[in-house]
Order: C-alpha cells, then structure tokens, then sequence
C-alpha cells in the first residue's frame, strides 16, 4: 500500500436545540433536555468514511451540532485511506445490500491494513464510539485498549447479503455492545447482535432542503421550470435508477391523461427530478430511456443535477405539486417520502422497504403494488383536492411526530443512557 | 492576485517525420525536409494556455515532435495563472467570437498582470515565438529586449467580435511579426496586421482517431453501440449544440425514413455522437430536446462521452456510416469533416465557415443549405453506394492533400523561412 490512512477530525458549527422550539414544541425539547442531563459531559466520537455528500454525513453535521448543544462532547472523525481502501468499501456497501461480487483475497487485507492504521492514530478514550456503515467497522478489532461502549449504525440493508462479504464480517459486528439498524427487515435472519436497536432516519426540519418556502416563490420557481403552477401536478423526486420505476411513474401519468376528460382532470402535469452521477453509465441509460419515452410531451418535465435544479428546485417541486410518487420496486428507506410529506403534499408510495412505515396507507398517502394501483390512487387524490390537502397535512404531522431529527436524536440518548446503565 | 504565473514547460514524446512516409509518400515527405533545412538548428517556443484537452493542445504535440526530428528546437510553454485569469480568458474567447458581455477593468487588469508575469518568466533566447490564441497575446508587450520573430495563431473567427475586447486586443496583435488565421473570413474586416498568413487546421492520420480500423472492429463496436451493421447508417459526429443542428438531422433522417420503400432505401439508422460538458446546462437542454425528439425510435441511437463512446468508438461510426452529415447553421473550421473523409466516408456539410473549403461540392460530398437539400443529397448517397464510395475515396485523397499535418508544418515552415529573409 503506498499510503497509510490517519483519522482526520471535522469540526462542527454549533447549532442551538432551542431553534427547533417552533417546529416540535418547548415539551419536545424539555423532554429532550431531560434525556440528555444523565449524558452531559460524556465524550461521543462518530466516525465515518466521508465528510461530504450523502445523506449519512449531511444528518450527521445536524445531529452533532445539536447533541453538543445539550451538554455532551462529541467529536466527528473521518478516515483517510488510500484510492483502492474506497474501492473495497463500495463493494462491501453493494455486497451487503446482495450483490454477489465477491473482493479478493488481497482487497480484504488493504481493508484491514486501512482500517488498522486509521484506528491506531486513535489514542483519546470515549465514552461511547458510534461507528458508521461498513467502512470503519473492523476498528474495533485494533484497539489496544478500547475504552467506552462501541456502537455500529448501519445504514443499509443487509437482509440478504452475499454470504462471502457477510462472513467477513459479522465477527466485528458481534464485537459492538450495540448495533443500530434503520429497521428490523434490514437485519440477517439469524444475526446475533449486542443490544439491536431499531433507529429510522430522519430529516432536519431546518434544513435548506426542508425550510419553509413562500407559495408565490415556489410559483416562481415552478414557471422557470416550464411548470404550470396553476394546473395539476404530479412528481417523483428519486435517481434515475430502474428501482425507482421512473418509466413506471410516466405510465400513470399517460393513464391519467388519457382518461383526463372522463375523470374531470385537466392539463395533467408530471415532473422527474433525480440526480445523476457522472461516472454511472447505468444511471445514463435509464435517463435516456425516461426522456425517448416522454418524447416531446413538454408537460412532462424531466431535470436532473445538471439543469441547476438543486436542493431548493426540489423543494418547491415538493411544495408545488398535489401528490408525490415514490413508486419504487426496492427501497432502501426512502426519505425523499418524509421530505415530501413534510412541505404537506400527500405521497404514494411502492409498498416496500421504509416508505412501509411512512405512509399509513389512506392516511397521508397511499401504499401500491402496481401500474393500475398507482393510477387510481393518484388519480382519486387529483379528483379531491380537499381530502389530498387532509392528506397531506396529515403527513406533516407524522413527520413531525417520528421522521424529524430531534426524535432520531432522542433515540440514540436513549440507547447511551440504556448502555450506561 | 493571490498567485502569479510563472511559464512552465512541457516535453513531447519524440515522433519521426519518416513514419508518414507510408501515409502522404517519400516524395512529399522529402519536400518537407528540404524546406526545413534552413531552419536547422533554429530555435522555436509555442506558448498557449493548456497542454491537456482541446483540439489545439492535441495538434500541437504532433507539430512539435514532427518539427523537432527536422531539426529544429522546439520548445513548448503553457501560462501557468490564478483561477479568476482563465474566467477573463473565456470571456475574451467568446467575445472574440461576437458573444455581447463585457470584460470588466478589474478584469482586464487581472489579465494584464498574469500575462505580464508569465512573460516576465521567460529569459531565454528564441528565433521564433509562437503565440497561441487570446490568452497569451499581450506577452509580446512585455518583453524587455524582445528577441526573434513573434508569430500570433489565432485558432478561433473573430470576424464579428466584440468591439470591446476587439478593441483591447487588437494593438497587441498589431506588434507582432507575422499573424495566422485559420481562415481569411475569420479576420475582422480592415484589420491591418504584419504578414497575415491562412494556415487551415488538419488532423494527424496516425493518431487513435484516425489510424486505420479494420472493418471485423468496426463491426463489433457498431453492434455493441446497437447499430446493425448490415443496414444503411447516417451519422453525425458533432457537440449538442443549437449551431450543429441535430434536431434537422433528425428531420433529415425522418424525411428519408417516411418515403423508404419509394426510394427502395430500407432499414435506415441514424446515429449522432457528440460531446458533452458538464457545467453547460445549455447542452443539457439541446440533449434532452434530441432524446425526446428521437422518442422511442432505436434505430436512431444517440451517444455522448457519457455512455462510453470515446475516440475510438467515433472513429468506429466514422467508418460504419455510409454517410456522415455535419447539418451546421454557423461552423468554426469543422475538422470533424476531414476526420470523417480521411475514413472514406462523404461528407454532406452546411455551407458555412471551413466546411467549404473541406467539401468539393459533388466530389467528396455535397454542401447543403436547408433540410431539404441535406434530405436529397443524404438520399442520393444513400441510393447510389458506388458513388458513394467513390466520393469517400476522392474525400480521403483532399484530406491526403490539404488537410493533414505535414501539410500545415509545411505552411508554419514557409512562414518561418519567410520571416528570415
């Protein structure tokens, strides 16, 4: 290996919890502080493989600011590693999630030689290490002296695993006294873990990405975006991926319209916003198939990170439409469900993975199967408007309720409190 | 400024004028050196702005290696300056080209004082410096004792620029020796410059690009790009972008597919091709309206540097097709055209800028001025093979004569013998 990482610290802007008074209540918050006071003091050291980018890091910087704000002093630290550590960790990440390529001899040993060196330039002692997703996890294994309690979150699932990957390792899961999951059908059968706890993602209310938007701001936006805002509006905020069923997504809005006259809709509009990555010929493919399959249907609106539409482009999409999809296959959790439910617009989701748990089917949204369940349902919350308006309100009080930051935060106090006992 | 340029120099990889024996004859090869012989010895610097990407950059390597096993001593320096000085430069480039912004004093200064400290950083001695295009031209006002010939090549049409940046540029143009424009309608009317000189671009017969590929390669690339090989194939090689006309190509190959059976052509393909860039939303846009306008149509295949296509995948279609379009509306050199001749493929071009000089109308191709025109002769070709590939061959003779390298080192040699009377 020509270079040996070293953990780098990242530091954290401070946020206050009392911010989030106005969004979830002074009893939320006191309540919060109460599960904190036990903690205050204690030393918590998160570490990750990146510092930019994903969702896992962006919740992160939230979660941090404000669990230092209530009393407690947590660190970030984040591994530094040579090209080919990344390339091993983006298999064990595909892996895990069941894809049967399998790493080399050779690839397993730059992981641990990696993964080694990171966790020998660790010397300060914690109370309790929170150690993120796959990349980090064998640290466990080369502390000397390991001090506090070792908590593994794993963000992905690993319900079905490749087996080779698996084996690797399980050992240094079963070496935590915690695990976190997002939830239980993301966990092996058969797995036998220290203290598994089920913790959902959430979003930060205060986020650009989340933040209150104007109506006549969001109207502005939409017109810049070729969008109607005064005519009806259906989107799907998700990658250009099969999973998501973009093509899916257009074959309702085709059903729709071509049965507008009969269902009293009118000037049906569908917008596709995903993002795309440079290097992923796949992602390519499929984009290419979803804008040859619109053809030149101009109420139908296709934008990716490359037409500048960005956090705040999805945002006034998810404000301006009257109903979201989330018509995936497969799904991992599927936040992009509680983003849309949280600017009030009712969602319908593919009844799998965390939009299960998101949408209470009939209550903020719908949960369907198919083509044909997708069309009717879209098409009953397009022909009420009042009850979609219900819906979505609805939504955002779920999400307010469970989806929110300060509720994920709550629950990792909890599970410190619990493993300091 | 934050940071000062400094010029620093690039290596070529040595390349023997012999190896083109085979391509363009001994004859002609010897011609060459006799003209180099007086300039044995004789030393030469290039200087422009990038040694990595773009068409210039690529040429000039080749120049300089051939020059260099001639004799001469070729040297070869690239500016070296702060990020805000390429953002001046741009804005001159398009400017230059008639784009309406204005450079700012602040910027002009900032253009100034990079310039000046990059000339301030060359102390050696030269019979002949050659400047490359807008971003290194006020070089020539720096130079305390200013040794040898300075020769500006100007690579791009600055016929109808900016008065502005016209205006500020052109006393520096006027200092030099000898000035060389691609062609003579790039020049502004009524600018008086020193030994204006035509030297038209031209394409290296043995790069990637162009060396031959046998038809069984060309075969298995074009069905890995889904075209079948054994049905007739349009093509055009050529950025996404409003002046290249894609959209009329489509019509174009729309307007041949609708009357087939009349013209007993069957099974008609299209392919475009062409680049893309990341930060240019604006080829996003035209991209997107092809797909959309391709719709569902898979005879029509399209494919950007994102889905894998490359030099050699080009170099493929440029000798898959029985016709290569290149539908421009406005057109700098085009040497996309004598790269498609130099494979024995016609050429239908748009009558503008080089593509004129490159096209014989009825020899190696036809020059077209309308859809309907490109829809005729693109039948015709596509009618009559045999003449067809009759065209293609007297196209790859021009491009033998006129349009490879040798040929224009031949022309920078007679300039520079010229200089030394």
């Amino acid at each position: 290996m020509s270079q040996m990482g070293k953990l780098q610290e990242f530091r954290i802007l401070p946020k206050s919890v009392d911010e989030y008074i106005p969004v979830v209540g002074e009893e939320r918050i006191n309540r919060l502080k109460e599960i904190a006071k036990p903690l205050r003091g204690k030393k918590v050291l998160n570490i990750n493989a990146t510092a930019y980018g994903g969702g896992v890091a962006e919740l992160l910087k939230t979660q941090i600011a404000i669990m230092q704000d209530l009393g407690l002093q947590v660190d970030w630290n984040v591994l530094t590693a040579p090209p080919e550590f990344y390339d091993v960790t983006k298999l064990f990440h595909n892996t895990m999630q069941g894809d049967l390529k399998k790493a080399t001899d050779e690839q397993k040993q730059i992981y641990l030689e990696t993964v080694e060196a990171n966790a020998k330039s660790l010397v300060e002692n914690y109370d309790f290490v929170v150690i993120h997703d796959p990349q980090p996890l064998a640290m466990i294994n080369y502390m000397t002296a390991p001090t506090g309690k070792w908590i593994w979150r794993c963000h992905i699932d690993t319900s079905t695993p490749n087996e080779d990957t698996w084996n690797f390792l399980y050992p240094y899961m079963q070496n935590y006294d915690a695990v976190i999951f997002t939830l239980e059908e993301f966990v092996k059968e058969g797995a036998k873990l220290n203290n598994l706890t089920f913790i959902p993602p959430s979003i930060d209310p205060l986020s650009p990405k989340n933040s209150y938007m104007a109506e006549t701001e969001v109207n502005n936006l939409m017109r810049n975006f070729n969008v109607d805002p005064d005519r009806p509006l259906m989107c799907q905020v998700s990658r250009f991926d099969p999973w998501k069923d973009p093509l899916g997504v257009i074959d309702v809005y085709r059903n729709i319209k071509s049965n507008q006259m009969k269902n009293n809709i009118s000037g049906l509009q569908l917008a596709l916003i995903g993002g795309m990555a440079n290097d992923d010929p796949e992602g390519w493919s499929i984009y290419d198939k979803v804008l040859r399959k619109a053809g030149e249907d101009y109420d139908l609106n296709i934008y990716t990170n490359f037409h500048n539409v960005g956090d705040i482009g999805v945002k006034a999409f998810q404000y301006a439409s009257d109903v979201i999809l989330q018509k995936s296959l497969k799904e991992g959790f599927g936040l992009t469900v509680s983003e849309a439910l949280w600017k009030g617009t009712p969602v319908i989701g593919g009844n799998v993975g965390g939009i299960k748990i998101q949408i209470k089917d009939g209550e903020n949204g719908f949960l369907v199967n198919n083509i044909q369940e997708a069309t009717e349902k879209t098409t009953y919350l397009l022909q009420h408007p009042a009850e979609a308006k219900k819906m979505g309100e609805a939504g955002r009080e779920i999400v307010r309720e469970q989806f929110l930051c300060i509720r994920e935060i709550e629950d990792h106090l909890k599970l410190f409190n619990k493993l300091s006992q």
